[in-house]
């Protein structure tokens, strides 16, 4: 199916679903930040029967780091509540396979691995919200710095189902006073994107012991009239699935996201 | 077990783990309205193996009309997040058991069908967000009149899994236009318990050609200066339930709520 490859700039003009189709036919194979126009962009997870059961429960359990906007039917690969319905095989750039919690390979389409009994989350992602924050005024620095945003594992204990348990990983954004007043209010309006922060201020409450050394992400400078403000993070699933180590999970590569035809307002 | 039993007035009295208790001793059986001193009450489903995890895909999908404030381990009986531990083969003061969608008993009790693969759903309540919106000063006439809330099937069709699959039920409050705009602000900000309502105006464009004809509670009047403001309902989950006939499936009896320590204000 590879056509002729497609470059970023030639993908930044194109609306979701023919951003898909293009990445379907095998023209583009990079990160979606920035593409989509506007749209939201999910965090995937595919797992096996029992696992995608307990998964679920997980994800309900724990709904600020694990907000699931769509679900797939057992062995059904498409997401029919996303927008058009969209085909999990292809429809991501680039995909990571890991066995029994080993990532494996990082294939580009996973037809081949589809099975009668896999389950598909789409998860929210913090991205749909930073796009209401820019609009209101606020600065966020990883985006001025041109860098990932700052991500750590906490000592906040998520809710456990019988197999999946961790701690909850965080993004941070620093932000004067003002700033973070309104950032909590207009992140409190979107529940499935991660809703308010968990955390502000002292660092060291949520068992964060140096914020310029990071666990995931790039590290941003906190300024002295700054507070760090912390929101629950989508890695927290990847990470909790992954320790437990299942027979087979399938995520997307990090930054090659899903991209939806949901706008952000709707999430 | 049972001991001697307690009335309606002497339980008004008691904090929700003491209420409990009762309940679980034998000591009550009846509604539980007004009981719990303001704490949020939930709705039981109580579900087998593969049926349940469909049913929590569903109410994934259908968030407003279903959402789950906590669900067990297959087999655990203890609902483990709303607040101490509670055994929900007994802290219901009154169950109903259904064997392929047919009514087939109303136990007071079900430790004597317990099973190694139930998963037991607690599912958010209307009655969540209606002591807010007295709180604000907005008048319910049913509670007025002493009424239970008008419920109504519309035609606005649920998220569908492979088995379940129904239109939308929904309750109606009628409100005068300040009222209403000062409803929809205070439960928008309670996604766990409903959110914000789905209609407000005209009963026909979601599918209710009689006001005074309710499907499910009473009939409350709507006055014409009046709009009825209508919210995705706790029986649209229970309906489609018994509309796919499983094998079993156990809920509590209608207004004999689970009654949680968690505040509604948290929810």
């Amino acid at each position: 199916m590879s056509q002729s490859a497609l470059s970023y700039e030639q993908l930044r003009q194109r609306e979701p679903l023919v951003l898909r189709q293009s990445i379907a036919a095998g023209q583009y194979h990079g990160h979606t930040s920035g593409l989509g126009q506007g749209r939201v962009q999910a965090n995937i997870v595919i797992l096996p029967g029992d696992w995608a059961n307990e998964f679920l429960r997980y994800c309900t359990l724990n709904r600020q780091a694990c907000p699931v906007l769509d679900v797939t039917e057992p062995g059904d690969p498409f997401f029919r509540h996303l927008g058009a319905a969209i085909d999990i095989r292809h429809e991501v750039p680039r995909y990571r396979v890991y066995r029994h919690g080993e990532l494996s390979e990082e294939p580009l389409d996973i037809e081949h691995l589809w099975r009668d009994d896999l389950v598909a989350f789409a998860l929210g992602c913090s991205f749909s919200f930073e796009q209401p924050l820019l609009d209101a005024g606020i600065r966020l620095r990883h985006i001025d710095l041109g860098r990932n945003v700052a991500m750590y594992r906490t000592h906040i204990d998520t809710r456990p189902t019988a197999r999946l348990s961790g701690k909850m990983v965080v993004s941070m954004r620093p932000m004067k006073a003002a700033d973070a007043i309104q950032a909590i209010r207009i992140t409190g309006r979107m529940p499935n994107v991660h809703g308010a922060p968990v955390h502000i201020g002292d660092p060291s409450l949520i068992g964060i012991h140096a914020l310029d050394v990071p666990d995931y992400g790039d590290a941003v400078p906190v300024e002295a009239d700054e507070l760090p403000v912390f929101w629950a993070c989508g890695v927290t699933p990847q990470s909790v699935v992954q320790a437990s180590r299942p027979p087979l999970c399938i995520t997307h590569a990090p930054g090659c996201m899903l991209v939806t035809d949901l706008w952000n307002r709707d999430v």
